[in-house]
Protein backbone atom coordinates (compact mmCIF):
# COMPACT_ATOMS: atom_id res chain seq x y z
CA UNK A 1 0.00 0.00 0.00
CA UNK A 2 2.77 2.42 0.40
CA UNK A 3 2.37 3.03 -3.84
CA UNK A 4 -0.57 5.17 -2.67
CA UNK A 5 1.52 7.15 -0.21
CA UNK A 6 3.31 7.83 -3.19
CA UNK A 7 0.94 8.57 -5.77
CA UNK A 8 -0.85 10.77 -3.18
CA UNK A 9 2.21 12.87 -2.59
CA UNK A 10 2.62 13.47 -6.61
CA UNK A 11 -0.70 14.63 -6.81
CA UNK A 12 -0.88 16.86 -3.99
CA UNK A 13 3.13 18.18 -4.78
CA UNK A 14 2.44 19.04 -8.59
CA UNK A 15 -1.36 20.20 -7.72
CA UNK A 16 -0.84 23.72 -7.89
CA UNK A 17 0.97 23.28 -11.55
CA UNK A 18 -2.54 23.78 -13.50
CA UNK A 19 -3.07 26.92 -11.80
CA UNK A 20 -0.02 28.14 -12.26
CA UNK A 21 -0.09 27.97 -15.86
CA UNK A 22 -3.73 28.92 -16.32
CA UNK A 23 -2.96 32.53 -14.54
CA UNK A 24 0.04 32.66 -16.84
CA UNK A 25 -2.52 32.34 -19.63
CA UNK A 26 -5.74 34.41 -18.37
CA UNK A 27 -3.50 37.06 -17.35
CA UNK A 28 -5.47 36.91 -14.54
CA UNK A 29 -5.61 36.42 -10.96
CA UNK A 30 -8.69 38.07 -9.47
CA UNK A 31 -9.96 35.24 -7.80
CA UNK A 32 -6.88 33.62 -6.21
CA UNK A 33 -6.32 33.78 -2.12
CA UNK A 34 -3.03 35.70 -1.52
CA UNK A 35 -3.56 34.82 1.99
CA UNK A 36 -4.05 31.16 0.83
CA UNK A 37 -0.73 30.84 -1.07
CA UNK A 38 1.00 33.05 1.88
CA UNK A 39 0.27 30.42 4.15
CA UNK A 40 1.05 27.43 2.14
CA UNK A 41 4.58 29.34 1.30
CA UNK A 42 5.05 29.41 5.09
CA UNK A 43 4.14 25.72 5.46
CA UNK A 44 6.63 24.79 3.12
CA UNK A 45 9.12 26.92 4.25
CA UNK A 46 9.01 25.48 7.63
CA UNK A 47 8.12 21.62 6.45
CA UNK A 48 12.05 22.09 4.74
CA UNK A 49 13.81 23.14 7.87
CA UNK A 50 12.02 19.94 9.25
CA UNK A 51 12.87 17.98 6.71
CA UNK A 52 16.47 19.39 6.97
CA UNK A 53 16.13 18.87 10.45
CA UNK A 54 14.54 14.93 10.40
CA UNK A 55 17.63 14.32 7.23
CA UNK A 56 14.27 13.66 5.25
CA UNK A 57 15.49 13.62 1.37
CA UNK A 58 12.19 13.13 -0.35
CA UNK A 59 10.07 15.34 2.07
CA UNK A 60 12.54 18.39 1.39
CA UNK A 61 12.78 17.57 -2.44
CA UNK A 62 8.83 17.60 -2.87
CA UNK A 63 8.45 20.72 0.00
CA UNK A 64 11.19 22.68 -2.62
CA UNK A 65 9.09 21.90 -5.39
CA UNK A 66 5.91 22.38 -3.92
CA UNK A 67 7.24 26.13 -2.54
CA UNK A 68 8.85 26.72 -6.16
CA UNK A 69 5.47 26.43 -7.66
CA UNK A 70 3.59 28.48 -5.18
CA UNK A 71 6.19 31.14 -5.12
CA UNK A 72 5.45 31.07 -9.11
CA UNK A 73 1.46 31.91 -8.24
CA UNK A 74 2.06 34.40 -6.19
CA UNK A 75 4.80 36.26 -8.09
CA UNK A 76 1.51 36.10 -10.83
CA UNK A 77 -0.55 37.44 -8.13
CA UNK A 78 1.30 39.91 -7.72
CA UNK A 79 1.33 40.48 -11.51
CA UNK A 80 -2.18 40.11 -12.49
CA UNK A 81 -4.12 40.01 -9.22
CA UNK A 82 -5.74 43.34 -10.65
CA UNK A 83 -9.37 42.79 -11.62
CA UNK A 84 -12.20 44.70 -13.78
CA UNK A 85 -11.23 48.56 -12.43
CA UNK A 86 -14.25 51.01 -11.06
CA UNK A 87 -14.72 51.99 -15.08
CA UNK A 88 -15.00 48.64 -16.38
CA UNK A 89 -17.34 47.90 -13.38
CA UNK A 90 -19.53 51.02 -14.04
CA UNK A 91 -19.41 49.88 -17.85
CA UNK A 92 -20.82 46.28 -17.16
CA UNK A 93 -23.55 47.93 -15.09
CA UNK A 94 -24.83 49.79 -17.78
CA UNK A 95 -25.19 47.66 -19.94
CA UNK A 96 -27.22 45.08 -17.83
CA UNK B 1 12.06 20.66 16.20
CA UNK B 2 9.05 17.77 16.08
CA UNK B 3 7.06 21.08 16.78
CA UNK B 4 7.94 22.55 12.95
CA UNK B 5 6.57 19.45 11.51
CA UNK B 6 3.09 20.34 13.46
CA UNK B 7 3.32 23.97 12.24
CA UNK B 8 3.68 23.18 9.04
CA UNK B 9 1.68 20.71 8.87
CA UNK B 10 -1.76 23.00 10.51
CA UNK B 11 -0.14 25.38 7.86
CA UNK B 12 -0.72 23.75 4.97
CA UNK B 13 -3.85 21.89 5.87
CA UNK B 14 -5.93 25.17 6.84
CA UNK B 15 -4.42 27.54 4.01
CA UNK B 16 -7.16 27.12 1.63
CA UNK B 17 -9.99 28.18 4.08
CA UNK B 18 -9.19 31.73 2.95
CA UNK B 19 -9.69 30.81 -0.68
CA UNK B 20 -12.44 28.80 0.14
CA UNK B 21 -13.89 32.21 1.70
CA UNK B 22 -12.91 34.38 -0.88
CA UNK B 23 -15.00 32.39 -3.61
CA UNK B 24 -18.21 32.95 -1.25
CA UNK B 25 -17.62 36.27 -0.81
CA UNK B 26 -16.72 37.72 -4.25
CA UNK B 27 -19.25 34.74 -5.55
CA UNK B 28 -17.04 34.31 -8.57
CA UNK B 29 -14.29 31.56 -9.23
CA UNK B 30 -13.15 32.73 -12.46
CA UNK B 31 -9.68 32.39 -12.26
CA UNK B 32 -9.45 28.85 -9.89
CA UNK B 33 -8.39 26.20 -11.85
CA UNK B 34 -10.45 23.26 -11.74
CA UNK B 35 -7.57 20.94 -12.31
CA UNK B 36 -5.53 21.82 -9.62
CA UNK B 37 -8.62 21.32 -7.07
CA UNK B 38 -9.37 18.39 -8.39
CA UNK B 39 -6.02 16.80 -8.61
CA UNK B 40 -5.93 17.96 -4.64
CA UNK B 41 -9.62 15.93 -3.73
CA UNK B 42 -7.66 12.80 -5.87
CA UNK B 43 -4.15 13.52 -3.49
CA UNK B 44 -6.49 13.44 -0.18
CA UNK B 45 -8.34 10.71 -1.29
CA UNK B 46 -5.43 8.47 -1.54
CA UNK B 47 -3.89 9.72 1.75
CA UNK B 48 -7.47 8.82 3.46
CA UNK B 49 -6.80 5.39 1.64
CA UNK B 50 -3.02 5.25 2.71
CA UNK B 51 -3.49 6.43 6.17
CA UNK B 52 -6.40 3.98 6.96
CA UNK B 53 -3.84 1.17 5.85
CA UNK B 54 -0.95 2.40 8.10
CA UNK B 55 -3.47 3.02 10.72
CA UNK B 56 -2.42 6.84 11.36
CA UNK B 57 -4.86 9.17 12.64
CA UNK B 58 -3.45 12.51 12.59
CA UNK B 59 -2.39 11.89 8.73
CA UNK B 60 -5.97 10.29 8.40
CA UNK B 61 -8.07 13.75 10.10
CA UNK B 62 -5.89 16.10 8.39
CA UNK B 63 -6.57 14.66 4.93
CA UNK B 64 -10.69 14.46 5.70
CA UNK B 65 -10.36 18.01 6.74
CA UNK B 66 -8.79 18.93 3.99
CA UNK B 67 -10.68 17.10 1.50
CA UNK B 68 -13.63 18.97 2.80
CA UNK B 69 -12.11 22.84 2.51
CA UNK B 70 -11.11 21.88 -1.06
CA UNK B 71 -14.73 19.98 -1.97
CA UNK B 72 -16.26 23.13 -0.58
CA UNK B 73 -13.96 25.22 -3.68
CA UNK B 74 -14.81 22.48 -6.28
CA UNK B 75 -18.70 23.21 -5.38
CA UNK B 76 -18.41 26.86 -5.14
CA UNK B 77 -16.35 26.79 -8.56
CA UNK B 78 -18.90 24.90 -10.57
CA UNK B 79 -21.41 27.44 -8.70
CA UNK B 80 -19.43 30.52 -9.36
CA UNK B 81 -17.05 29.86 -11.97
CA UNK B 82 -18.09 31.61 -15.21
CA UNK B 83 -16.25 35.01 -15.34
CA UNK B 84 -17.19 38.11 -17.32
CA UNK B 85 -19.89 37.10 -20.08
CA UNK B 86 -19.25 38.15 -24.10
CA UNK B 87 -21.03 41.11 -24.00
CA UNK B 88 -19.39 42.10 -20.63
CA UNK B 89 -16.25 42.08 -21.81
CA UNK B 90 -17.25 44.00 -25.10
CA UNK B 91 -18.60 46.84 -22.94
CA UNK B 92 -15.07 46.92 -21.13
CA UNK B 93 -13.59 46.56 -24.58
CA UNK B 94 -15.61 49.78 -25.71
CA UNK B 95 -14.40 52.34 -22.67
CA UNK B 96 -11.12 51.42 -23.54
Amino acid sequence: MIILGYIAGILTTTANIPQLIKIYELREAKDISTLTYSLLAMGFILWIIYASYVDDLPLLLANVFSLAIVLGILILKFEFGRGNSERETKAIQLIK
